[in-house]
């Protein structure tokens, strides 16, 4: 080190700038933050806000098709039983934050958009360690609609591989709270992309099968639907899947579900707002049943984007 | 949800701003950033980089005191070690960000200085959802030095609660890669305030102690110290207790230890780059041994602060 110093020492230092000058390019959007109305490229967090330095934070994304929001007031219960859960408080209550997500979407013009908001711990003037001492923050945005299988996976289905990484466990972290704790889930990715998969699925603490990268999983057997239990994230499109089942007369439950049962399932599909619901054909390099995007799936499907014009599971955005 | 977008549809849709006009103050002092030093007002992260979506991250804290770096170098290797397991590059080599930490120390002025370099996943312009398409990014900052415990804190030793929250395991994290998943901590930092501690320590997942909020703990019973071995973080400033021991003949074992055991310890402290070695002289609100700071301990705490002006194990800032 002291050769370094040494170094260091014979030449004149860098500069300061005023302001950050952004070489980054960022998808067309609008992002809600301060108070105020801006494109993504603005949409910026403090490197020193515990949502970032801690992950001390809880979000939830919804999703805008052919101009209308689904679902949204099921998403602003779960982000705010996340806030509560995390004693955090925000200066907007419901019809405040579904105002704001309205404007974003309406404003950066998206006929289909993914939308998120967040609540983070922020921080203290002071970079105080005490979360109390921090002063909570909101934010907002809609960028365009991304999905976790792309249109020829849609069609053919996807190939999952099934990682040894365990999913965190809610002795650690009360998965109700929806949080960007996704290190052992980007893990999973890595291990799946070395196997020639397209997406991973990991495991809960049981060594049963427990969620994916933004997405719960389902199987078929024998015309009933299984979908693990614990450990996983409560998703909308997960509960979306149970109330088309109660309409349709389909029988679906949670349950654990063993790596062995869904490799030997009739049929495999994922749940996300980011891409509805989406088959899965192949899993660790061996086709489910036939390999084809089975009948159950496939209904759900149809069923799913129907409701989205459904005013009843469905609110309009009024674009400008 | 229809009387709501009523509503809406009758309001005119607010302005979208150019630029963000943050309202929120800032600790001094100075980032580096995108190849720009910048104040700290001006370190932000884009909401979009997966480092704050998913905390896909790493980072390392190393501290200046005196205008001198301790351990520098072992700090560079954990963080370059982390990089490597998250399969994450960045474009400068250790002296490369050694000169970038020491040029935000430098231009900070802080002769006392919390310094943090961090990799991010970084984005992709198109927000590909893939990590592999992400651009990585690197940023550095140094602000004042801040420390788990304060003046009298120190002095009298710490007040800790011991939280039933289960630090997030191997299986799901690899605890060597220091990151910011800190939900479970935070959520056992409000359950030792509610219980009128100061702070806390979380369990491992067979229910032995683990670790607290950035600090590793000690206790030291018969002479001997001991230090949780497994699921958490090997702190710089834990291994740093191991080598004065070394040199000072004093015994010190990685191994369980029980909630037990560290209630009945002879001397409990904790260990933190954000503080050094700090004294807990309660535990549930029952005190360790006779309550006051052991001698182990303050023999540790000396040592540990001398060692900030030895040239083998600190390195000078060259102020401007």
């Amino acid at each position: 080190m002291d050769q370094t110093t040494a170094t260091q020492a014979s030449r004149p230092l860098p500069t300061v700038g005023a302001r950050h000058i952004d070489p980054h390019a960022y998808p067309d959007g609008i992002a809600f933050l301060d108070g105020q109305y801006l494109p993504m490229s603005q949409a910026k967090v403090s490197v020193l806000d515990w949502g970032f330095l801690h992950s001390d934070a809880t979000y939830d994304t919804v999703h805008v098709w052919n101009g209308r929001f689904f679902r949204l007031d099921l998403h602003l219960d779960r982000f705010f039983g996340g806030l509560e859960k995390l004693r955090m408080t925000i200066p907007f209550d419901r019809d405040g934050v579904a105002e704001i997500l309205h404007n974003c979407v309406a404003l950066s013009g998206h006929r289909a958009a993914y939308v998120e908001m967040l609540g983070t711990r922020g921080a203290s003037p002071t970079f105080s360690r005490d979360p109390r001492q921090a002063i909570n923050r909101f934010m907002a945005f809609a960028v365009p609609f991304g999905s976790v299988a792309n249109a020829e996976q849609l069609q053919r289905g996807l190939r999952v591989a099934i990682s040894d990484k365990v999913r965190i466990p809610p002795a650690s972290v009360d998965p109700s709270i929806k949080n960007y704790h996704w290190l052992d889930l980007v893990r999973g990715l890595y291990d799946a992309y070395d196997r020639g998969a397209e997406t991973a699925l990991i495991l809960d603490f049981n060594g049963n099968v427990a969620e994916g990268p933004g997405f719960n999983v389902f199987c078929v057997k024998d015309g009933k639907l299984s979908t693990p239990a614990i450990g996983v994230l409560p998703g909308i499109t997960r509960r979306t899947v149970f109330d088309l089942c109660a309409e349709d007369g389909l029988v679906a439950a949670a349950a654990d579900v063993s790596v062995a049962a869904l490799k030997a399932a009739d049929e495999v599909f994922i749940t996300s707002t980011a891409g509805g619901i989406m088959p899965v054909t192949e899993i660790d390099g061996a086709a489910i049943a036939d390999g084809k995007v089975g009948p159950v799936t496939g209904r759900l499907m149809v069923l799913y984007w129907q409701k989205h014009d459904d005013p009843a599971w469905s609110s309009q955005v009024s674009y400008p």
